[in-house]
């Protein structure tokens, strides 16, 4: 080739050859990594939530050039703690009440090392057996748990490949959006005998106004038009869940246009406020069109392993796909985004690709279904493991147990807020979030001056207890209204964290609204 | 709501309690769970590589239901090497030589670790500081490693939206495809003012028919017409690299029937032979068409930190983006996939969200750069930390070191190979990948028969050294023969583990070459 000069290259032998992976070193670096994590958890509570540094403050603590030579373990775990711990938002805090919790366990930790280390790609059944069958059963346990409907279970000992149910899981709810809005996108193509791609610009999409912009993002990704994706408006009267009138409204005047309505998603707890769409209206509704059905039920769908809390899901057995996140409230740390599909074949039959590189015998008897069929991508980590840990290891019982409490110091924050005259709880509470507000009563003004004085005023009470360090509480906007989301879960939070952030509330509201003109 | 019944929900407290990120019980399941690593990476080499198990195996081995108690940490654990290990695709035998190496470290799985305790959620940069900025630090290290153009390198402090280049950290290839033939989609459509979606089925992309078929699926995936995805056929000529003359003529017809060529895919390093596009006169062809050029350097641009191999990325400074994955050969666990891009607006006009809830005045002053923009979802794992902590503690030096390792026991091989005249080297080594067969002379039949014989017999090689136990080696198909990878690299791999497959598959092909009638 003349491109290899390899005179120079020996394998280098003795001492100074270079082992990434030897075992005794992984044990001890490792096990120094352990204590790092376990201090750090120990200390987390006593630092501020929100770190005090600017843009680029990390080029000033690091070297901007890697380092030529090589340095002890001892030396990147010093400058972790000097330079990276500081700069961080503490999602392990149990002070952080922001988004939604990024929920985690020792087990799941734990499923993650040991998923690095064997660092399987399972982008076939041969390549990783044990990971692609775990994967299907930790999502058949789960599926379990959320009493989905036997559709969406993997076979009993195989997945075949064809008309069967089955999930994946993937690592964000933005990547199940995208291949089963790929699916339905082919699946109306071809049913509408549309000429390839020209007959995408007739392809309609419907979610909610509240519906997670990563939806937008997905359709965008997937060719839809955005002038095709209608956002149905909500208010309120639904607690801002999707009316299924109005969705219907939608869709008839689409089909009279000349349109395509392709895909319908629905969400089980909504970021904004935790809103539920009608699963099995919205079902009914899309189903006389045609238009695939999926639900996000990424951050509530946890609530669902709770019988109480299972009615949510009513209508499952008539929609195309569900998606939930056990990396938001199911104690499995980032990521990990569970996918069921009723029908695998309908996202095979878009997503698989089959080079001879990959061909074995096992995917050619179609008695499997590989991981790269069910995804964006080909390569595929050992997924499975971590949440089959965390189910293995805790048990329903401990998990609903999760559940219930961070439900139950959720209801005593929402009745604490109910109780002082100062605050408003925007919408009723569901599950573990609280969305509320400080109320600025009319004095001299018109009604108006009150709402914007009413922003002012919560956004100074955001800004103010996110900057004690003290807790992390972030917003959204409701009918207009800045509103502050107050979301309880974060793994390590007890009563106490909850009732330290409430009156550290109630006194810097108190403080606002002394400060008011 | 009546959805809750919260009469029965206490928050439980005393022994019942449940802390499932209790500091103490991390710090002992995850020392466990190092040492289970650290047990398994020193028996790996004992262990069949490919597994003897059948699909749906590990149904008979663990409960096809989730367990309804907790049970203590080491259940999970004892099923774990009871039921899983055995049914592993060993990627971390140093007796495996299939498809590319996934490589690792101990640096890597450290920070994987660290990573996936801290569990930061990276979307904004406020909620995750640290893990933004040294996400691009990383970034900036490896580019200039790998002596990318600054055109690629984030800002020295900060990482302002618009017209300047940066990186991301993604999954895989396929996604840094995907959101490259995102944003050139919509520049192209911008460009051509074409009317929305309709404009699509004018778009045409270009790639060698080696390249990974991922890319078929990612064209796919942002909706391009498969018909108009133009696979530039290759052959030994070239060393199966892309011909840029066939290439000027495919866009120039495309241009001449009005059509937009819009993305051509470069790949330095393909899967099946190693083949090496030449990128730079691809970027003069494609320049000359406003075509994004996208070198898709996964596997071999991990050489290039090597001075001896970095004329490969020649001509890189004229390509719009690249993308190459440490989790191949750069010693990082999966998954980690880095992309460039010389303009990050143009990835953040297509992939930009800004939900309310996601607003905070950092992302709005325009001083950062927000990873959710650059990628396909809004979650984002603390994905730099590994590859950060690999570069810190290993440093230049053992870096190239590793890779002029591998290099020279593939060049070892290859010798060995060409020395034997039952065998044959099919394309010239460029990498740590040999790409051979045995060859069937002539006797009693034609050409054609001998070339049957010879797939017949290399098939036969191939299944018999996997069904030993003692190798994994994988295939492809080279102008239509069917042909042995051998790909060099594994972690723990040393000489002494080429020497023994060597010897293993000469004494097989003897065994077949006397076995034949």
């Amino acid at each position: 080739m003349g491109s290899l000069d390899t005179n120079a290259l020996q394998v280098q032998v003795g001492d100074d050859e270079f082992r990434p992976l030897d075992p005794d070193d992984v044990r001890a670096c490792l096990h120094k990594a352990v204590d790092f994590v376990a201090d750090y958890l120990q200390s987390v509570e006593s630092l501020p939530v929100l770190p005090d540094v600017q843009p680029g403050y990390l080029r000033k603590l690091l070297n901007p050039s890697p380092p030529a030579t090589s340095a002890p373990f001892d030396v990147a775990m010093k400058e972790l703690r000097a330079a990276v711990v500081p700069g961080t938002t503490h999602w392990a805090s149990p002070n952080f009440f922001a988004f939604f919790p990024a929920t985690n366990s020792a087990a799941a930790i734990a499923g993650e090392l040991v998923a690095s280390a064997m660092n399987t790609v399972g982008f076939t059944w041969q390549a990783a057996p044990a990971a692609t069958e775990l994967e299907a059963l930790a999502l058949d346990w789960l599926a379990q748990l959320l009493r989905l409907p036997p559709d969406f279970i993997n076979n009993n000992n195989t997945t075949p490949r064809g008309g069967s149910g089955g999930g994946v899981i993937l690592g964000t709810t933005s990547e199940a959006m995208l291949v089963t809005l790929v699916a339905a996108r082919d699946a109306a193509l071809r049913r509408s005998s549309s000429s390839g791609v020209a007959g995408m610009a007739r392809l309609t999409v419907y979610a909610s106004d509240q519906t997670h912009s990563t939806f937008l993002k997905a359709c965008r990704l997937a060719g839809f038009d955005p002038v095709n994706v209608r956002t149905v408006p909500t208010g309120a009267e639904t607690e801002y869940a999707l009316d299924t009138a109005r969705l219907r409204d939608a869709m008839r005047d689409d089909v009279d246009a000349g349109l395509v309505p392709t895909y319908v998603c629905a969400t089980l707890g909504t970021t904004s406020t935790n809103a539920v769409d009608p699963i099995g209206a919205i079902a009914d509704v899309a189903g006389s069109f045609d238009a695939w059905v999926h639900v996000d039920a990424a951050y509530a769908g946890s609530a669902c392993i709770c019988p109480e809390f299972r009615h949510h899901l009513n209508g499952v057995e008539r929609v195309d796909s569900i998606s939930m996140s056990p990396h938001k409230w199911l104690l499995t740390c980032l990521d990990c985004t569970c996918l069921w599909v009723r029908n695998k074949s309908q996202l095979t039959s878009s997503l698989e690709t089959n080079p001879e590189y990959l061909k074995n015998d096992v995917s050619q008897s179609g008695d499997v279904t590989d991981l790269k069929d069910m995804q964006v991508g080909i390569g595929h980590r050992f997924r499975g493991l971590k949440l089959w840990m965390v189910m293995r290891t805790y048990g329903a019982t401990k998990l609903q147990q999760h559940i219930r409490s961070d439900i139950a110091m959720a209801k005593m924050f929402e009745d604490w807020v109910r109780a002082d005259d100062r605050f408003e709880v925007i919408v009723p509470r569901k599950f573990a979030l609280i969305c509320f507000r400080i109320i600025i009563r009319p004095r001299h003004g018109a009604m108006k001056k009150v709402e914007e004085d009413a922003d002012v005023a919560n956004q100074e009470l955001m800004a103010r207890l996110n900057k004690t360090g003290k807790m992390y509480v972030a917003h959204t906007v409701v009918s207009g209204k800045f509103v502050l989301r107050f979301a309880v879960g974060s793994s390590m939070q007890e009563e106490r964290h909850v009732r330290s952030a409430w009156e550290l509330i109630q006194k810097t509201a108190g403080e606002i609204l002394r400060d008011e003109p």
